[in-house]
This record gives structure tokens, C-alpha cells and sequence, in this order.
């Protein structure tokens, strides 16, 4: 069985094992003070642009996810998510456990456009009993979102105006960050989404890491005792500079992007694969992600050889499933995958 | 300016007050362990035909509503309402607060049907990755519903069955029980509620008390402790008498469904009016509360006269709002507006 | 049995049960934002000298409490509390539950020196992993402490001078602040707990009122927003304007004040007649708190006749007991309890 | 600079590294539902003679002490842990975070006695208003303690005699377990813990692996729903096979114990120079950790050239310190330090 299934199937980058064992028997500070961690933090600034930016390392989306959101809000506000978003579906509630309430906008292709959030305050604000209701707080979006789609930088822009009419922070989970700024339509960088986003994430563990996402954190307001809040989160890794070497492999010499620019191409010729074959697609999405309408049939067909997700039935005979890529995809898989999708 | 904008603009029925400074200097065991809270129980487990049951006193509805979804549910499950629940829209995250979410299911008339609950737990268990998801513990409905709709008996009965299949507790909110009760098509009695329901309460605040909502617990599992978590969201009242006394008042001799019923039936004769006018109602509702549509001009007429809620608009020309009759409503102010309506 | 055991065992003060009969139809704004509550919001910001403070009546002094604490510090911070404080000991970790650890500081007479919280301070600041220890974030005081005692002017400065240095809230429980004020050594005046706290409150509950505390924001940080979290926690009362009557009864001409003397000076009868029988006290208490240290035959003498707390055992034979006396305290009954103190 | 500061400044075994290189492209499934953390479970309940107990693994001591301790006990129930537990003192309030009091017992040696635990429960039960204090709910220690003292077969079943009397959890944090096991003076097995405690921890961070500690659980009442916990704590990794393999090489084959015990081997040659010096230590630890008191001159000397944690000042010159051996102690860095003490 070959696994199409998600992004995280395997274990990391060569070049980062290489060095965890170089390094293995080195003394080092804990918690994220090490000289590591300092230097992967440095080459994530650069690649930002950001000099005065605070960059943490936490192990996984879930964990930076409730970190970030708990720490900026107050106890009546609330985070806007769309309906498709990760801390909406997939985290068990983990930010209404920690007190906050998820305020979600349905949207089609996994995006939240600027009109919604306005609508919404609009309609908070108005409201003569709002005091009865959640203050929205805070934008959460994902660059890719679940559905692979990506953000161009006039939406980014447009809905950072809104955030500052609102005065909502805009928060990034980019959990696969590099897929998205990999796309061929991409029109972001990284030093685009740290000066429009208060804070945001560069996904580690979805591209190429063991595990770990950095936080990089540009409004002051946000950056103050953060530490704390990892800490009693339980995310402040004994160990931290495992994280450290991860980023700085990945950063130190744009290995990040490389990675992220295979596993795109080898998804497009997926997509393309399919698109010649006639079948459909849930979303347009131009990264790693690829979601598929197959029938039952071809469903099946593919099932034999392929382990891929299954994500929504539209009818008894069409069914949403999801194929990935990512740093470790082979080629010589795709190859087959693309073959066999072929002779549907 | 004649207040029908809701049904807690005024003081208590006036038995309550005389009550209350006929024993004003009696000397009263503390937190609700005197002999009136007991008296009042008694009455209450007697009109329930429960006379197993826990009840307590607690001072508000959010306050009733987070206390009991907090003290049932484990940190990982959620309580099912419906969009229009008070604890989804009108209680600032009360609920997220404590740690929980609400799990939100769309209903046209703020009712919660069976087969919608049997869905979302049907996908909840099907679903391989469900762990990933909040876990649905309770479904919270309240009767009448924000709509002023209410349950039929059969309805209750169909929903006790599917949380006995998806091993949900069912919490019904009461805070206008007594009108529910008291509307023509009402098949269902107190005893019916306790015998349906793990958890529910009678809402003293808008059927005569000053304040004050009698929890009544019929699920042993949801008894225990239950004054240690009263205490702890600060809702346990020093002076707890003064609940046991207006309670003691409402139940010992029905004076609380003579009340709603007076409050329904000038309900019923604003309808009325309404109807005979053609004017259309956003909602059938047989209780207290009535959501006429009007057009501005109707809008504008009434305005001069009289306060009531504005619910929502449906164009730029109609707008749903809400008439309110409580136990205080004066039978000359509802003969006025029914005489204002057939002048529109 | 006569009850000596609290302030809280009695209605309220006639007049506010008369004004609550008085407009007991008037049709009013719900919420506190009737015109009763106004009228006494200005009263008391007249008596405390601060035109711009905020004032909100909240239903309970552990629902006060943990609104007060949850809404000022982040999630990291704590709050420092002597060991017998209120929110330390008798609410359930109520605090707690809102996600914040109580800082204990052990002191003898209930009152926060500003030296521990200097000490506590520094070693938190000098702690190299301060980050994995909770940050002092607000020093929470009662007067009259929980053992009757009370602050003067001098330390009541001292303590605000520390709290400036180290950036922490001041907050006074004022529970019983009347009794505090009336105390024959008190130099404090309510302006003066103004200009030296962020908030405070003025207990309604043990002073006079059916139940109601006020709470005084003068902190500008601390005033926004208040209202939500209020409504969180399940404190915004429907029909609020109660509490305003009840506080506006109590400050528009000083009877708060009369009330708490009246209590204060018939507790320092019963003080008297202990102390004339050679009796200890536990501590030496200016307010209308006694703590009297009984020995046995005593203490089953006592008891025959009065209901009073059991607060510790010091050994064998010597136990320490609570005596209240509150705004409905009658005359006579001290009388008594005075002649069967000097026939022990 | 040689660093005995603590026992995590290293990476792991090499023979992890080593498997971790190995099986780095094979394609696994997520969230630790794959085959090596099956093995490494299964390894895990034949070492605790527990083939029933479920294993979970996480990556963090203060992460598994909040899942666990929130998972088990409701809203109003605390845990009780000794002043100087891990939870109480280096978490940032963590368990508070979570909503529960950590109900604090002053020991000298870092262990619970059971008569300590008897008497706070005890005091709460007699308590006529416990219902206004937090109820005791389970137990936690750590074996070793923070102070490196551990507990004797007896000790530990004397402690689940008490907690079976006041039906209280016992929970045992074992971070640094393997270092208390392999003490001299030990008696404890893996099995005796797992048949005495409701859920204990195998830190694997301070004993050769990268991060990551297999959280056991004996009692039934606290397996259901696990997962769901973990993920909402952010705490379900993704790419958990990581830990299924560092688990999997330490416990195949005994690999956990011998690191362990040759690190406490290095920790009692430690121990007996300074002994050999008459240098009193803090209390009496037969593991890894070492907690000498030194004088000015000694503390300044041994600065010079080796990292040691500054635990607490007793006086102007004398000093408490901590010096940590661990899996990755080199002999000769040991030895060197031996002949540094033998010098002072």
C-alpha cells in the first residue's frame, strides 16, 4: 500500500537527522536558549525580513494553535475561523478549552473573505445587547487552507484593513506554509505575510521536520511573556534545540523552499492526471493537497493500490478523498499513481 | 412608553414581596439549607411527581446554564443546541468559558428535531479520526424556545430516545417553562419534563421572582457534588431563602401557573390582533412571546407607543420583531396595543 | 437559639424592602442600565471622591471575586493572597477555575504586609526560570480581613507603593468594608480606597442588603469592557435595578454607614464583656467579627443558648469561635449574650 | 564549560538516532497508531506485568501532568502535591490553567506521607462548609521526588491505602523514574507501581531519549477517551511513531535501566567525594540527582569550570546545589570532577 493519505507519513528530511546525530552528545541550554535555536531563529528573520521579530518553536499545530489564540484574547472574545478551519473541526475543542468561543463563517473554498468579517462586526457592533454576545478578537485563517487553497496578497491586505478597522489581530496557521508559497499562482512572500499578520506559524512538521512549528510573533502586544504561556501549555521543550537544528537545516539554506517546490510539482502532475482524465475537483487547489470527485468505481480502483483520505460523500456514487505530497513523496510513486489514474 | 420588550421589566408578584418582609427578620440558615428553600422543594418535587429529585436555586439563567453543561460534560465533550440556543447567541461564550463547545445545529424554528442529533452523532462516530473532533456529551434545548415555540410530548419523548442511543444527557432550559406550559397545544406536564429529562429548570425570573431559577435534577449521576460546583461559579446566594421564598410562593399553591397562564393569554389576544390584521408572524408561537413581521410604517406607528424588541430584518421593508406579556402585564396596556394593531 | 454565627442571617434593611414594594410595577430598563442603578452608581462614586470611576453591582462576593481576578490577568499571572484569604480558601477554587493559581502568603492577622510581597516579588524576578513559575500579577486584600482586623491609611500605601514597583493590581474585597470603616482605630475613608486600589467593592450582602456587592473600578485598564465578562460569568441580572435600589437606599443618605457603627458598636460590647472575663481573643478585632478563644465548660455554655462559628481548634481545651453581629443584630440579644458572658 | 546542571542537555542514545535513521522513509501511520508504538506499548505493559493497562505517549512532562491531572477529576476537585512538586512549583501554573487547585502539603524531603494526607482529608470532611473549599480528588507524587528521594514499597502502599479510604486518585510522576529504580535502596518494581498507582508516567526525556514520556494507565475509569484529551491538550503528535520508537529501543531490551543505572552509578561517586569532604548535602538522594550544600569558596571554585543548578540560599555562605548525572555523563567528566571536590 502506498500512502497518499497525508503529509506527515514519514520522518524527516535526511539533512536534519544528519545533524541531530552530529551534534547528539554536545551539552546544551534548555528550553530554546540555545545557540541552535538562535541561529535557526536568526535565518527565519532574514527569510521574513523581520529583524525585530519573535520566533518560538512548539511541537504542533494543535498545541501553537491554543498557545497563540489563548494569549491574545481576553476572556470575552472570540476567534473567527471558517467553518473549515483546523481549530474549528479537527483540534477537540482545544480553544473553547481554553475559554474561547470559535466564531465561524461558512465559506466554500476554506477562505475567509474581508466582506464576512466585516459583516460580522458589523452586526456585533450594531448590536445594543452585544455585551450578551462574543467580542470577535482575532482572524484565523490558513495559508494553504484545509482545502489547498492560497491566499494572494490583495486578500491578505484586504482583510488586514478590516482586521485594523475591527481591531482584530490576524493570525496565520501555516502549518504547510512553504506548499502555499510554492504555488505557481503565489504571489506572497514570507516577508509579505510578517507585515500583515500580528502573528502567524511556519509549519515544520508538514514540511520535512520531525515535528515543530515556529512562531513568529511581529505585534509587540503579542510578544510579551509568551515563554510564560508556552511553558504552561507544557510546550516548552526540555530538549528545545531538537527544534533548533530542524529550522536551521531547514532555513540556513532554503532547503524548506526546496522541499516545498517538489512536493507541489509532484502534486500538479497528480492534478493533472486527473484533470485529463475529466474528473472533477471539490476545490481548485494549486498545492500539495489535492481533493478529488471520484466515482464509485474509481474509488475503488484506486483504493487496491493507494491508501488516500477520504473527506466527503456528495452522492451515493461521488466521493471527496484527498491525495497528498510531501518532501518524501517518490517519484516513482507519483509515476505509478499518475499511470494507474490514467487507465481509470 | 409601554414596555412589551420583554418579560423581566418588572419587580415580583406581590405575594412574593409580602412574603419576604413578613420573615425579614427571621433568622435564616445560610446557602440555601433553611426550612423555606426545603419547603420549596418539597413543592416542587411534589408538582414534578419526583420526589427523588435535587433541586437548587441559582440566581440567572447563564449563570444555571454554564453551571449545569460544566458540571456534566468531561473536558472533551460538547453540548448540542440549536443557532438560535441562548447559550450559542446570547450568553458572551458562557459555555466556551467553562471549557466546552457548542456544537450548533440549524433549526428554522429554535426546536431541535431527533433525526438532526442522530445525524451529527452518527457522523461523529463514523468518523475514523473522531478523536480529532469534540465529542457531543449533552443537548441542551430550552422550551419555549428563543422562538416561543415549544415541544410536544411525543417530540420530548423521541429526543429522550435518541440521547439514550448516543448516550447524551438531555438539559432542558425552563427560564419560561411556566408559559410553555400554560399554551393551548401544550400536551406536556412537569412530570413529563422530570421524567424525560436527566437535567432541567423552572425559571423564576421571567414567570414572577425578583430572580431565580430552580435546577432540578433527575439523573443520579448529575446529583453528585452539585453544591460544590454551585459554590465555585459563585452562585451559591448567602441569603438563599429569599429563592426558597419565592419559590415557596409560586409552587405552594400554583400561583405559578396562574401567572403564565394570564401572561399566554394576553399573548394570545396580541396575536390575535395581529392576525386579524394580517400581518404575518416570523414564528407560530402559543406563548408569551410573539414575532410579528412588520412594514416600516406599522414599525414606525407602534414605535410611538410602545417599546418591544427588535429581532431581525427580513428586507428593507420588513422587519421581524418580538411582543412580550409577563406576569405584570396589565390587561388595559394589552387592550390598548390590540386597539393601536387594528388601526394600523 | 439566637444566631451570633454571621452578618448574614436576616433579610434586609426595612427600607429597602419598602422602596423595592414602591416601584415594584415601574417598568424598567433591564441589565442595570435602569435609571436606579444610575442614581446609585453616583452616590457612591460622590462617597469615594472618583467622578470617573466605574461602578457594577454583581450578586455575591466569590462571583465578584472571580470576575474581578479573571478579567485583569492574563492566563500566566496569578494573584497573591494571604492563606485565609476568601478567594485562597472559601470558594471552592473558584479562582482556580478561571485558570489562575492563588499566590499564598502566610500572615497571622489576615493582613498582606508589603514586605512578603516585595519577597515574593523579588524572588520571582531574580529566578533565572522565572518563566516556569507563575507571574505575580495582582495582590488581593480584604478589609476587614476574614480575622476582623483592618488596614490603616500608612499600610494601605506601603502595600500600593510595592504594587506599583512590581507592576500588580491592587484589589480590595470589601466584603464587610463598612464594618472596616466604622472600626473606632479605622483612619481610612472610602476616597482614600479609591485613590489607592485598581478596584474594590462594597459589600451589600453583609451590610444591609437582600444580596449585592459594588464593584469600583478606578484603574482605566481594568473599566473596558467590564460588562461582558460580567455577562460571562453569568452575573449581568436581568432585573439589575434591584441591586441599584438596594444600593441606592444604603448610600443616597449614609445609612450604610449607621448600619455598619450600629453592628460595630454592639460588637464591641460582647468584646467588652470577654474581655472583662479574662478571655483571649485569637485576634484582637475592631469590626463586627469576634474571635474569641472559649474553653470548654465555656464553650457548652455558650452554646446552649447561641449559635456561633467554630473556627479552630488550639488544643484540648481551648477553641476559637466567631461571634458576628450585623445591621439586624438586636439590643436585646447582646444584652443578653453580655450577662451570660459574665456569669461564665 | 562541563555541564551537570540538569539531566536533558544532551540527545539521546544513539541506538534511538540510530533506528530513527533507519526506518526515517518508511511510510507510517499517524498519531501513534502505528506498529512501533504497538511494540513499544506492548514492551511497556510486559515490564509493568500489566497487560491491560493502556499506554500513551507524550512529549513533555508538565504537557502530561495537565492532560492527566484535568482528565481525571471534576471542576471542584483538587489534586495534592507536595510543596515543592513539580506541578505546584515549575509548571506556570499548568494545573491551575486547567481549572483545579493544587492543594499543597509542606514536606522536607519532597515525599507525601500518608498521614499528611490523611489529615487534609480528613479536615475536609469534617468540615461542615466543605462544600465552600476544594475537595480532595487525587494524589500526585514523583518518584524520584525533586529532591531525588524515593519511596520505599511500603511508603507506596501506605499512600493507596489512604487515597483507597478517601477515594482519591494516586498518580505517580515518574520523569526521572528509571534513575529511583535503579537506587540502591530500592524496592520498588515497575509492576508494584502499576499495581499501586490509578496512572503513573516513564519519563523518557531525562533518561535517553529525545522527548517523550509513556503516560500508563491501571484504572479504568481514567482510560476511556484518553485520545480525545491528548488532542485537545495540542499533545497527539503527529508523527508519533517517534516516540513508539524511542520507546521500543529503550524497553526491548533493557536498555531504559542500564542507561539509568550507570548514570546513578556516576551520581553516587559524586555523592561520596563530597561526603569524603564533609560537605553536607540537603537531604539524603540515592539518585541522580545531588543536592550538596556548599560555602562561598567551594560554590565559587566548582563554578570555575563546571554548570551546576542554584537550588536555594540557607545563609550568606551557604548555598544548595544541584549537580545531575544522566544517560550521556561521560566517566571522565565524572572523574574530574571527583578529583576537583577531593581538592576544594
Amino acid at each position: 500500500m502506498i500512502l497518499f493519505n497525508n503529509d506527515y507519513s514519514e520522518g524527516a528530511h535526511p539533512a536534519i537527522l544528519k545533524k541531530l546525530e552530529e551534534i547528539n552528545f554536545e551539552q546544551n541550554t534548555g528550553y530554546g536558549m540555545d545557540k541552535y535555536s538562535e541561529e535557526a531563529r536568526n535565518h527565519i528573520r532574514r527569510v521574513c525580513s523581520s529583524p525585530d521579530m519573535d520566533v518560538h518553536f512548539i511541537a504542533g499545530g494543535t498545541l501553537t494553535n491554543l498557545i497563540v489564540v489563548s494569549s491574545a484574547l481576553r476572556p470575552h472574545e472570540g476567534v473567527i475561523s471558517a467553518n473549515t478551519g483546523h481549530i474549528n473541526v479537527h483540534e477537540t475543542g482545544a480553544i473553547e478549552n481554553t475559554g474561547h468561543k470559535v466564531l465561524v463563517i461558512d465559506s466554500e473554498d476554506g477562505k475567509i473573505k474581508p466582506a464576512m468579517v466585516e459583516k460580522m462586526c458589523q452586526a456585533h457592533y450594531e448590536d445594543g445587547d452585544r455585551e450578551h454576545t462574543v467580542k470577535p478578537g482575532m482572524v484565523y485563517i490558513s495559508n494553504p487552507t484545509e482545502l489547498g487553497t492560497i491566499y494572494l496578497k490583495r486578500e491578505l491586505e484586504e482583510l488586514r484593513e478590516v482586521c485594523n478597522k475591527y481591531n482584530l489581530y490576524l493570525f496565520l496557521d501555516g502549518a504547510r506554509l512553504g506548499y502555499g508559497l510554492c504555488a505557481e499562482e503565489n504571489d506572497l512572500t514570507m516577508a509579505d505575510i510578517a507585515s500583515l499578520c500580528d502573528v502567524f506559524y511556519i509549519g515544520g512538521t508538514k514540511v520535512g521536520a520531525l515535528f515543530g512549528e515556529a512562531v513568529c510573533i511581529t505585534n509587540t502586544n503579542l510578544k510579551k511573556e509568551f515563554r510564560y504561556l508556552i511553558k504552561q501549555k507544557g510546550a516548552l521543550l526540555a530538549k528545545g534545540w531538537i527544534m533548533g537544528i530542524m529550522f536551521l537545516v531547514l532555513f540556513e539554506d532554503s532547503l524548506y523552499f526546496k522541499i516545498a517546490d517538489n512536493a507541489v510539482k509532484m502534486a500538479m502532475r497528480i492534478k493533472e492526471a486527473f484533470n485529463n482524465k475529466g474528473i472533477d475537483f471539490y476545490c481548485d487547489s494549486p498545492t500539495n493537497q489535492q481533493f478529488p470527485i471520484l466515482d464509485n468505481l474509481q474509488y475503488d480502483k484506486l483504493k487496491e493500490k493507494y491508501l488516500f483520505s477520504y473527506i466527503a460523500k456528495i452522492d451515493d456514487n461521488r466521493h471527496v478523498v484527498r491525495f497528498c505530497t510531501s518532501f518524501a513523496t517518490r517519484p516513482e510513486n507519483v509515476y505509478m499513481l499518475v499511470r494507474d489514474i490514467e487507465k481509470l
